[in-house]
């Protein structure tokens, strides 16, 4: 997921106004939120605030730790569900931290009329979940408010994993020369939970790539490749993400459009829906930043993992101002901005 | 906070049946609905769901995680907000696992057109009340949701702490012989809240005692005393707190009503709102059992602690069926049941 805490232009909010949608969208408004509000409160590092989650002193050992809450409406969606996103967003952040996750907490907010068969219905769905990413739901909490104060429920899932000695993934550690590869194709999980809310039927219906990513970051791992940062293209989209690393690394990112695969099917509810692939949510998926040499034997690894199909070398790393470009086939380029505002809210 | 993975009576929901406010409020329509669909889902060990957070085992220690959401109305009472509600809560979840409460997550559900200066006070309580338990909130998420589908502010907090070698804190642990404390007066939280939320002014009114245990309960820990189990009476309150602790560890529990403090004010507020202060919430005391031996050395720590002045030994554990029981001055007996349904909704 996009988590709050990431770094952007600071500017504060002036008195008086009020939370927007678009401040939960995981683009350039809720960077100016994080920044104004959050970030001055919590800041304990500024490396903190980089990621989405946190890698911390334990013990001998390190671990990492990261939280999500979840209000995708609605709540049952082709592909998946509140509870199996919950679970794999809070696994896929820990995962993203180069973190093998472990634990898992669970915080239900309902509103008072939900039905219990729903409720059991999403719970088993994250038992699947939390069994199908090797990790326990260990403690949890339950909330119940009046009819009319929340949407059906909410859940918020926090994680803990354990960091390997040596490794350290982050937006910082980028370098020119860097390749950048993606695990799968795009924009489905977005699709998925839009056209279900606008009662949208395509011919070829999308579903949700909402899937847990640890294993496959495990085996990066155990190949002894050197990942620099990983980031998995949540909120805002691959060009959010891509955009959020060239800043935070203060480095150019050059990727080649006709590299990404989007299927057919997303392309044409994209083009429907008056979206841009690039700024869709994805659940299953994710960018590595790998040295060069190592780029050949990660696209491997990525290749055989489930939905790596379309695993691609995307682009490269380049000294550069802090900007993400994309090149089209034609050798010209436009730079890859933040998600200005909401594109697609309640989308996680 | 009672969390949601406590043991009792499993009866499985009927189909159709409906969430309802009293299944958030603590007592033994919570326990049902964690029995009957949260638990079996999730029971990883039956260890688990005995306590407010769990106690893992990772690298060469242990950590304690616990979890809870937030969703008091109004945010601010005397005494506190949400804010400071979220940090103290979570930090006295992993104290009551003997756990030196370390790193927080933060998870903001904001409904669209929330004033911005509303949340920066409850972001700032949140950083003082993190500086004042000595923790850090290392990671957080904003989620936004339309006007209407939420209240304002929910806000979850999970929390990460270390436990000591060779500290086990658990209500399976405590034995008869043993003597329970109590670490201050009761119904002070719940009483702030509900004359808030009412719109009652008394002549002396009540503040919340929402405040960090942490430091107290390492206090206990180094002094050497063998702490069998802790727990915060939060929902549900002393009385459901002590019902919960005797069925879990298959005792009987006597405590005597005259050794309980209850403020002036509280019991005024009480008897003009109909509530029995034994099942109203605390948010900044704990129970304590503790050897008898050592009763007297841990209750002089706990009435040098902050709001320590109605620290008492309440009580003691003997043989039994697994009952609490309140005897009052003259010698009469009732049984302490679990809060049946809902006292006090949306209190924490």
């Amino acid at each position: 997921m996009n988590g709050p805490f990431t770094p952007s232009c600071p500017l504060p909010a002036a008195a008086g106004e009020l939370v927007e949608l678009a401040h939960g969208g995981g683009g350039s408004l809720m960077q100016r939120l994080i920044d104004s509000v959050f970030r001055p409160a919590f800041a304990a590092t500024p490396a903190d605030f980089t990621h989405d989650g946190a890698v911390l002193d334990f013990g001998a050992g390190r671990l990492a730790m990261t939280t999500d809450s979840y209000v995708v409406q609605p709540l049952f969606f082709p592909g998946g569900d509140i509870g199996a996103l919950a679970v794999n967003g809070t696994v896929n952040d820990l995962a993203m931290c180069g973190a093998e996750p472990l634990f898992l907490s669970a915080g239900f907010v309902i509103e008072e009329g939900f039905p219990i068969t729903e409720l059991r219905r999403i719970v088993d769905s994250m038992r699947a979940a939390a069994a199908a990413a090797a990790v326990r739901i260990v403690t949890g909490d339950t909330k119940v408010v009046e009819r009319g104060k929340g949407d059906g429920l909410y859940i918020n899932t926090a994680g803990v994993g354990r960091v390997r000695s040596g490794v350290s993934v982050a937006p910082q550690n980028v370098r020119a020369g860097d390749a950048v590869l993606l695990s799968g194709d795009i924009g489905r999980h977005g699709i998925a939970v839009m056209s279900m809310r606008e009662g949208l039927s395509f011919e070829f219906p999308v579903a949700s790539d909402c899937a847990p990513l640890g294993a496959t970051v495990m085996q990066l791992l155990d190949a002894g490749i050197p990942l620099r940062c990983l980031r998995d293209p949540t909120r805002g989209g691959l060009a959010t993400c891509l955009a959020e690393i060239a800043a935070t690394a203060g480095v150019g990112i050059r990727v080649a459009e006709e590299a990404i695969v989007v299927s057919e099917p997303v392309r044409g509810a994209c083009e429907i829906l008056g979206l841009d692939p690039l700024y869709v949510a994805n659940e299953g998926c994710f960018v590595a930043f790998v040295p060069a040499a190592h780029a050949q034997q990660a696209l491997s690894i990525l290749c055989k993992a489930p939905g790596g199909e379309g695993a691609a070398i995307i682009g490269r790393v380049e000294a550069g101002d802090g900007r993400a470009l994309l090149e089209n086939g034609l050798g010209s380029c436009r730079v890859l901005d933040l998600l200005s505002g909401e594109q697609l809210p309640r989308i996680c």
